[in-house]
C-alpha cells in the first residue's frame, strides 16, 4: 500500500513487545526514512543494536526525539506523564507525537499539560500482544488484522489523525477514531477485566491446599491454561493500566460480580434451566468473533497437534 | 506402540467431540476389531454413517452394547445413570464399562449401583477437547500429550483398568489414576472454575449499556477472546458438569471471590506494590504449563498471522 516513506524519522521511546514489532514492521515496509530508538536499561540498548533493527540506538529519551517526525512512547502507561515533561523541550515543531498505552484518558491527562503548542498529540492504542515481552519479542505481523484505535483530544488536527491512521494502516492495522474515555469503558470489559480475572483465577490456583501446583500444571488443558497466558502479560503494564482505569475497571467488576452471584446461586440450587440459557446465549458472542476474524476457529485454537500415524 | 486390536468390539454410546475422536484414532490405530457407535438423534447417527469411521451404527443402547468387550459412554454426565440402567442386562459378561465424563464421583455414583458383577467399571476423563461439538468435530489427534484420568472405584481389578490405560495410552494420551474425589476437586480448579467466569463474563460484556456487543467483538484480541472459546462449549455439557460437582465447584469459588475482593480492594486503594507482587507470582505457572507442553509457547497462541510483505 505505501508508495515511500510516511515519516522522515521516527523516534521510539521504549522498545518491548510494541516497540520492537513497529520497528520491524515499519522497516520492512519502508515507511520511515529512519528508526531512532531508545530504552530505559543499558542491556536492552545493547540488544537492540545487535538485533540491527533500527538506524540508531541512543541513550536518552530527549536524544531519541531529536529531529523526528513522529515521536511514539512505547512504554507503561504510568511513565508516560514525566516522558512528557522530560522531551516536552526537545519536539521538532510540526511533529507527531503518540503513545502505545492500553488507558487513554489518563494519559490524555498526564500528556496534554507537558506538550508544547505546535506539535499534535494523537494518542493510539494498538489492541494486539502476546503474553510475551523485551526486546526479542516483537514481530512484524503483530498488528495485521487488530483495531489500532486513536484518541485525538479534541482540537487535534485531522491531518495529523490522519497521517497517523496511514501509518498504523501499512503497519496492517484497522484503525478506529473515538474519544479517550469511550476507549477506556470498552477496553475495561475487552482486555482489562479479563486480565484482572485470569491473575485472579491463576492465584488462586497457586494457593489451594487440596490440589498441588504440579497437577494444577498438567490437567491446565481443561480450561486453566488459557486463563494463564494473559495471567503472564508484563506485571509492570498491568499496575499500572489498573491504577490509570480504576473507575472503568471498578464499575466493570460490579456488572461482573453480580452476575457471578446470579450463576452461583443457580449452581446452588441445582437450577439447570438458568444454567442452561446462560450458557446457550454466550456461544453467539463467540461465533461473531471468530466470523470477524479476530480469533480462530481451528480446533484447540489452532495450536499445533503432532500427528498420530498407523501402526 | 500397539501391535493390534486391544478390544474385539468396542461399543461407543454418543458419537460428539469425544466418542468421534475416540472412533478416528482408535481405527487408524487399529486398536478395535470392530466399532460399534449409536447416538441420540436418527441425524446424528446418519451423519456418522455417511463419514463411515466405524464399523456400524445402531439405533438402540441396547444393541450397541451387545458383545462388546469395551463400553465407552460418551454422553453428558447428566444421562450416564439413566444408559447404565438401561443396557445393564445386555452386557458381556467380563467388559469394561467407562465413560468420558468431566465429573467423576457422581458417575460413579450414578452408574455403579446398576452395572452387574462381573463387568469391569472403570470411569475415565480425557481432559482434552475444543469449543466444537457434534459428530463432525471429532480428529484422531485430540488426545496426544494429553492426560487422561482413570478413577476406578475401590475393589475394581487392577488388570482392567490397566487394559483400559493401554487403550488410552495407544489413542496419544498420557494415564494417570486417582480417586473419584481427588479428581473432582483437580478438575473444579483446572476446568470447572475457569468455565464458569469465562460463561459469566461474556454473558456481562452481552449485556452492558455503555459498550455495544459489536464493540466487544471488535475489540476482543485485547484478552477477552480467549475467554468466549471456553464460553462457547457445549451448554448442555457443562450444566451437567455444574450440577454433578457442585460442591467442589462451589469451594473453589469461595476462595476465587476471596482473591478477587484482594485485588479489588488493591485497584481502589491504588496499591501498586500489591499488585505488581500478585501480577509476578502468576507468571511462573505459565511457565510451567509451557514447559510440560500443555501450551504453545508461539506468540499470540500460535494464532496463524498472515505475512506482510515489503511493499
Amino acid at each position: 500500500m505505501s508508495t515511500g516513506p510516511i515519516f522522515d524519522r521516527v523516534a521510539l521511546i521504549g522498545f518491548g513487545l510494541i516497540g520492537g514489532s513497529i520497528a520491524r514492521a515499519a522497516r520492512l515496509q519502508g515507511l520511515a526514512g529512519e528508526i531512532i530508538t531508545t530504552a530505559r536499561s543499558a542491556k536492552t540498548r545493547e540488544r537492540v543494536m545487535e538485533l540491527g533493527i533500527v538506524d540508531r540506538v541512543v541513550e536518552t529519551n530527549v536524544e531519541a526525539v531529536q529531529d523526528a517526525d513522529l515521536v511514539i512512547l512505547c512504554i507503561p502507561v504510568g511513565a508516560c506523564g514525566p516522558v512528557a515533561a522530560e522531551i516536552t523541550g526537545h519536539l521538532k515543531p510540526g511533529a507527531i507525537i503518540s503513545d502505545v498505552g492500553s488507558v487513554k484518558a489518563s494519559v490524555v491527562k498526564d500528556m496534554a499539560p507537558h506538550l508544547p503548542a505546535g506539535v499534535h498529540f494523537v494518542p493510539a492504542h494498538p489492541v494486539a500482544g502476546t503474553e510475551n515481552s523485551g526486546p526479542d519479542s516483537g514481530f512484524a505481523e503483530l498488528f495485521i488484522n487488530r483495531w489500532c484505535i486513536l484518541t485525538p483530544p479534541e482540537g487535534t488536527e485531522a491531518k495529523a489523525t490522519e497521517k497517523l491512521r496511514a501509518f498504523w494502516t501499512a503497519l496492517g492495522a484497522k484503525v478506529e477514531v473515538m474519544t479517550p474515555e469511550h476507549h477506556d469503558l470498552v477496553l475495561a470489559i475487552t482486555s482489562h477485566l479479563p486480565h484482572l480475572i485470569a491473575y485472579t483465577i491463576v492465584g488462586t490456583a497457586d494457593e489451594l491446599a487440596q490440589v498441588t501446583s504440579s497437577e494444577v500444571i498438567k490437567f491446565s488443558a481443561g480450561g486453566f491454561r488459557d486463563f494463564t497466558r494473559i495471567a503472564a502479560s508484563d506485571p509492570t503494564m498491568w499496575r499500572d493500566i489498573f491504577l490509570a482505569n480504576k473507575d472503568a475497571v471498578l464499575e466493570m467488576l460490579g456488572t461482573f460480580n453480580e452476575d457471578l452471584s446470579k450463576l452461583t446461586r443457580a449452581i446452588r440450587r441445582g437450577d439447570g434451566e438458568a444454567l442452561l440459557e446462560h450458557f446457550t446465549r454466550t456461544r453467539a458472542i463467540r461465533r461473531g468473533i471468530v466470523e470477524i476474524g479476530q480469533d480462530s476457529a481451528a480446533p484447540d485454537f489452532g495450536r499445533p497437534h503432532q500427528q498420530l500415524t498407523k501402526k
